[in-house]
């Protein structure tokens, strides 16, 4: 079966398409034909080298899949030849608290991930597709929508009628915008694009901030709540935001931390903190659990995916640098 | 100027309208001239004397109002003259836990109610109505819906995608059910009539169940779970309920407990708690913070209040009548 | 190997000791030396039949065992020959919330149990005994041990100078006992026997009530506790307690369930938790985590599990007669 | 009466000594005959100008007090003559959420403190002194044992067998590591001086850490707790600590954040928190329930506060020297 690799830390370019050995599943094992990959920013930084704990070489890059059960392997009991299934992006968090151990099996970076035509799983690793949702939706879910879903329902318990500030249009950005709208919440929404904040607002969003236009927007969304600022912040990264996001959150707000970028301007001083009692949680992406909770609240709500465009398998290599050049709002998918 | 008085136990019957004399506000009070006023069950029970912490005679009736501002005391900082306030329910809990001493403080039980033209409240025990609420609309909200939110999302954290159980359509069950829904979770809803099954529907209800046609509902439950059970139940008493309501939780569900009929009938063995980790929490009304969270989330997801039936101030005793034949769905109020 | 079995519900007689095959761990698995084991109430139960999810006839009886690793199959990393190790009570219960199949894998009733010369246990059902504690001690802990840690810890969330109220001295109360008291709460505990009250009090009680003396002891309770009554009770059944329980607690308070007695004294009313906001919360021993921060928890405050009687592997049955006496304070163990 | 007054933002020595008026409780206060009253930080910060939200003048100084009632106001109910009584920190968090608006009544800053001779306080704002403890003793508690109590209590939901970190030997985390201790946990402690570590583990910390000597200390922690790193951080400042502190914190450890000094060398990036699901809480003291709960678990767990050296009200001005110079370990009191 064919397979793309990352071995090297040279980027996108020198990820390769290979051919591998066709494995059967094991004890407890499932082999599934993955049918749907997405990307996200995670895959950019894997690929250049250095990502904490997930630095494994050689390593089937992408964490985001889905497919069908071809074979399962002895004792199996959660699964049958095809079901539909979707891997969990860390491979040994199942429930409960994680820790450094489960955190070094992040598919795609520390474990072998989906982008090939076939992969041997564990059956605890997988969650079921519900009915209704294509491969290509599936596979959009597992980072993106997952990481949404913990900052705003499990450390922010999000309740409706409070206001959360989301941070651009990237993947979980807007999923944590789907997840909102559909848990009662008010949401304001920042973009340097006019265009992306119309496509957030028919998505749902109340209020779209141009941060280009208004770069003090901090002061801007302390006057649309009263004064008082936001009740959660999904800080997704990027130079100088953090220090606009502390400021933008009120007095016991949540700051749900989850951007990749470390730069000098992205350094704060706690002080606010303190003053203001914030919460400042880091969040990586979930649990099984949380995946599981997850799809059936995008079920209860008919919450479909964006996605913003898709590539073929072949076309791997153009979908990262399509995905590189940020023009997207929504997802990139592979489908097989 | 008029207010109606409790002074016996003998129930709605007795219940008389006096001259009462007009008061001025104090330190720290505020003088609100009421514009509606909405029932309870609870209200029933006051009447007929026995209620527990709230038997004081003579007491102004209801607990449920809203109104304008008329007069403020000296140090008064939250309101001026016009503002539109409604009283909170237990008067002296605003936030945080509650004890005996604030339970002693429920309008129209352990404190005067606000059936009467006007009244005097402390600063502090009034919330603002917010803009486009209407005062019949604002008034349906202080016991009944504020009990729903404490159930559902201070004391449950309801999730989206989970699934809440409401027995019967009385104004706890439609306020639970409209905020289930606007906070993305599944609904089943319960009745003996098909009719209001159908109207429960029609404000979002998943499915529905006639009690009386499926007198063994909770295996129903089960089946309409995929054996599960559901996530939370909003348990609002009832002879015999309480034990089909533990058997349709799920393993780790939550059962919350608001009625207020005691009879053999109801009691039920812990059993099914232990080994199914059942968490059953009494809930009662809730705290001046709960009452501003749960209109805070009537506002940004436009929920309406629904209303069965209108009466002029001097029909309070005809509204108490219609309201004990319990022929309503959603609130009876009186306009002044 | 030498096992015993309960294949019938004719109770404690009916168990008998028998050859069993030596087996070798397969793939992620463990085989386990037993050296001690200890008795719980629910022994007896399963002994006579019917204990709910946890029927399984011809079993290997007991929850509670500790022992040495003799072998590890293949794939095996948390362990190697020679670490001391002690069996979760539920087999798979790990982390996170559990649900029906998991509670269908308790030890010595729904899969087989530890009174046994070897048994074979996949790793992750497993724990390590901490330095510094025997085996004897360490088998005494796994059901009641961590059942008292999920009600205090997990559940409650047992802050220091709160009031916990402990009824009589078995197994749990004991635990509870201990851990409530090396977390700086003050402890109530009742007994019908003086005797076991001053055992109580010199493993650290504040205040002992001889409830043979004071039937109406929840009275006294609220005398001790400035009319207040205690933040949590851990309820282990018994005819009649449950409501005197619900009487003891303070507004907003803690009963945990975990009694398994079944009888109609033992039903109560639902209203005195609805006007008091009570939460009543079944507990079911735990998962692995939990048996792990129970196990540090004793390391760091120095906790010995009282021990009342050990008995050799040949005579199992008389210490389950000795156990069934209630005679003991503290654990029954038999050692091998 | 004497009363001492900050009216300017030069610092400790310009702090005066007046003759001010003798005040009547009015509706609803009383008047507190100050019997002690102790230093913070905060107090030295406030003294120079610019302390966030506090920073009226002129303003009585002092947070932290204790005395007799001297005299009630009109329908005053909690309190009678010759109780002995504390006001609390932030005068208007009685219970639950804090604000803007109530975070902006911190006694001796944004309104009169307690170095006076008296004071009128609102019949909410007070807390009793346990009987058994003096009212030098409850003077040490308002700011840095709410502190320490919101921390862990509140904010940490501390576990019994947890592990603490303290840095230094102040006042939050003397009073940390006598309340760690009573709640079982296991407390790690940092100095520059091996004197001060143990005097600390003279009061039960477990290990202490000098770290002059071992400038990384944060490896050394890591050794310390098998590599996992420490459950809580009591993070209370000083230029670089925090960066260590993130990294001696476990997975999904705490880091609560108290500190108020702000340095370029205490700015870090938010980095390690994403990978590693931290969670950096700001503490900002806290409400009167915490207050009370604070001295119920300091009297049942017969906590006796460290206090270093007591003056005189004349000497008021020495005792800032004093405690600005750092050679103290406990509170420094002033006594009347």
């Amino acid at each position: 079966m064919k397979s793309y690799l990352i071995d090297s830390d040279k980027g996108i370019d020198a990820i390769r398409k290979v051919d591998a050995a066709d494995a059967t599943p094991g004890k407890g094992q499932v082999k599934i034909g993955i049918k749907a990959a997405s990307l996200n920013y995670r895959d950019l930084v894997i690929a250049a080298g250095g990502y904490m704990r997930n630095d494994t070489r050689p390593v089937v890059p992408l964490s985001d899949g889905a497919g069908e059960v071809l074979e399962v392997g002895d004792s199996v009991t959660r699964w049958k030849v095809g079901d539909r299934v979707s891997p969990i992006f860390v491979r040994d968090w199942i429930d409960g608290a994680v820790d450094d151990a489960k955190l070094k099996t992040g598919l795609g970076g520390g474990v072998d991930g989906v982008l090939a035509e076939s992969m041997i799983v564990r059956e605890q690793s997988l969650v079921a597709i519900p009915d209704g949702m294509s491969f290509t939706e599936a596979a959009t879910v597992p980072c993106a929508g997952v990481t949404a879903w913990h900052a705003l329902f499990e450390s922010g318990n999000l309740q409706p009628g409070q206001t959360v500030l989301l941070l651009g249009t990237g993947g979980v950005s807007i999923f944590a915008l789907q997840l909102a709208k559909a848990a009662g919440a008010r949401v304001i929404i920042t973009s340097s694009s006019d265009e992306k904040l119309e496509q957030a607002k028919s998505l749902g969003a109340d209020l779209g901030i141009n941060y280009a236009k208004h770069p003090e927007w901090h002061k801007h969304i302390r006057e649309l709540t009263a004064g008082n600022g936001v009740d959660h912040v999904v800080e997704v990264g990027g130079p100088g935001t953090l220090e606009r996001s502390l400021k933008s959150a009120s007095v016991g707000g949540h700051v749900h931390l989850i951007g990749l970028l470390d730069s000098p301007a992205g350094k704060v001083s706690p002080m606010l903190s303190v003053f203001n009692l914030l919460t400042v949680r880091g969040i990586y992406v979930g649990s099984r659990q949380m995946h599981e909770k997850m799809l059936a609240a995008m079920t209860v709500n008919q919450i479909v995916p964006v996605i913003d465009k898709t590539f073929s398998f072949d076309e791997a290599i153009e979908a990262y640098r399509y995905f590189a050049s940020q023009k997207h709002v929504g997802k990139v998918v592979i489908e097989l």
